[in-house]
């Protein structure tokens, strides 16, 4: 239980310093609107660093339903308890994402552009085409699975993997690295949790004036980072034994 | 009585190298005027880091009185050293911000926007709207603060707690990402003595063509900040206990 | 073998995270377009970090033939491995590319421009001369491999010389200072393998009104960071014996 | 000897790394004239870190006179070997700039812009006034100077200081922090040798359509830091002992 707890805090604070970011850069009235993709790709990775130090050491910090499934399929994680970190790692990022939303209230409340209200909460195509869309969003997961088993837990170690929080710093970067790099097409979202939960947000919360919450998109950012994830996991153990 | 020192110091080097990114930015005729929030937020952070670097393994590095107040509501600081902490914190903070203008003494002497001038010295809000603004500051206080609890102590410690000098670098990225992710609403004072302090030397110095320090929003920047670190210390004893 | 994979691995994770800011940059219908050469310095820099900090424990992490030949030279690398570790180094760029391709379908596809879909391949110079550019990439290149002496073997160490997990940050920062400072002239290959894998690439690829592949620049890139690196190993060896 | 000279390659890497960001900053015909001051301080924060990290555990990288005489001053380096330190810091400072020249040869030529030709060599103010540009000098290198002793040193040891290659990470974030937050009004010599050498260079070398190497402003960017470095010291012995 208090590994799920964990989950839920850490995921929590990737999405409030995650998508705080993005609040900042795209809603009207703020001081951080010259943020740019710069401010976006090193405050995620920050966002990142923070979540994982701070729920490594109990909980592994996957904060990520496409690390968990990942781990899972490669027999580093156990399968009993997949189901519970992903609902945890889901309603951190709703609660998470909903911080974001107290904390720019005013904001909010002066954005009328509703693709700017909406990029707050969960991600986009830049150009809109779902195979591609897929495509980019599994790539990018892969590098971040892929990395993480050997960030994780040593090249050819045989025992379950987890994060500690030694190994928050590189997994920052990697992130860093998939935001500046990768995430040109889609707005990198490489975690269902972080794309659903917020977009669940979107539609419950009372946004003035906000539009549709795309739910058509919805899918991409969801089984496009467990595919990559799942293929992550296949070359691990395709190089690794 | 060297512990207030390294608090004084620690300070004293936070607003130094934190309010002058903000001079650098917005007065007249220095050379880094495009640093933008990119640069505010690294300097910031950076400024984190030195300062806590420099004085945590004498006195545990709070340098903010939000965090002084978090620790000691959840019996991890002894309260009898709590006035003399805020006090040393409040006097650096002073000392640092002075070293700044006369660092830019004649960028002072060139700007004639007082709300730059005194954005040198202390927030201010995006928007205007005590209730929210309070939210805003209490939040990202709450997240500094609760992260400082993991950070510092371990989950489940039951010794008082501390920075060492070890853990510069983890809370310097988390008030880093803050800054990106939270600071667009009131420009992340988190900290009463980062904001009273220079405040009230905003309105000691003889800057040419001042204008008001903005006293009646001074409170906001205080009591915000305090009441995220009290209730970060509640979610602390809840989790962790 | 395994060396040889892990050598493949690392350079596919550098390129894969190198060229992928570029493309995020300058091709059309991405989200980082203003990324400019903060976020290309950072990236690159980040694209080491990951690249090294994956494959060093099992192969050293050259990632660049560059480095290869430089540890050759100097006595701290066995000769027979450099052809394979070269051949490794050649494939795994040439892969990562290509994921990069995958990512931005559709921005290579909306992209006309030949001189930005060239430059998510491989490098050229801003002002084109032969000598200088030669000379250009030389110092990078020698910058680079005399640094990762210092870095991976101690300074008067008598034993092979490799790269550890340990070393990843020293040298990303190391590249990412010499992008930062060094790149302007002709955009820093500083590794023969990460200018020549994917400039095959942009001959084989079915790219859209792709122009000419710059075949008569290619050599540059090559020989001028051998040329860097080989000079490293004798001033390496001349100052410490 | 072999300190003076793991000095001199510490100095030489810090300048080719230091000077070379502003050469691509400033210079016509670069790929990274949108680098701005956030690309400036932080290339030059990460030139620190390489050249303290490869000298330190050598010369105790100093890299800098200021440092050199604050820490003599406060009884923690023997003075016979302060000249020796100095000369060839300044040497190192000359060569190194004389690389960035090399590399960026072609830029050279096609800039006519004397100011941006002298600023790629030594610094300038950006409101001249002697009292005020020297204080600032001041005050940056005491920041420098005072962290450096905490860093290096620990708090309340009895030792001589020098800086080890662990200290190269707070150091090069001490000297980023100081560029973004202190550089403003004189684009932070902090080093006499950094701002001499280079000025030497600047009168030597065969620069087309140069102009003035501005020798009446020498003296700020020596003496400056210098004085400031000597008052950190100062300041060091007052609190720690």
């Amino acid at each position: 239980m208090t590994a799920y707890i964990f989950e839920f805090i850490g995921t929590g604070m990737l999405l409030l310093l995650g998508n705080g970011i993005v609040a900042n850069a795209v809603l009207k009235g703020t001081k951080g609107s010259d943020s740019g993709w710069v401010g976006i790709s090193l405050a995620w990775g920050i966002a990142v660093f923070v979540g994982v130090f701070i729920s490594a050491d109990v909980s592994g910090a996957h904060l990520n339903p496409a690390v968990t499934l990942g781990l899972a399929s490669a027999g580093k994680f156990a399968w009993s308890l997949v189901p519970g970190y992903m609902l945890a790692q889901l309603l951190g990022a709703m609660t998470g994402t909903t911080l974001v939303w107290l904390t720019y209230k005013k904001q909010y409340d002066a954005t009328e552009e509703q693709d700017a209200l909406r990029a707050t909460f969960c991600t986009s195509p830049a150009i809109r085409n779902p195979l591609w869309n897929f495509v980019s969003e599994a790539i990018g997961t892969f590098a971040l699975v892929f990395g993480v088993f050997y960030i994780a837990g040593g090249t050819f170690s045989e025992k379950p993997i987890s994060l500690g929080s030694l190994d928050a710093l590189p997994v920052a970067l990697l992130v860093m690295g998939i935001g500046f790099s990768l995430g040109g097409p889609t707005g990198y979202a490489i975690n269902p949790a972080r794309d659903l939960g917020p977009r669940i947000m979107h539609t419950l919360l009372p946004l003035k004036g906000k539009g549709s919450s795309d739910w058509g998109y919805a899918w991409i950012p969801i089984l496009g980072p467990l595919a990559g994830g799942f293929l992550a996991a296949l070359a691990f153990l395709w190089i690794g034994s």
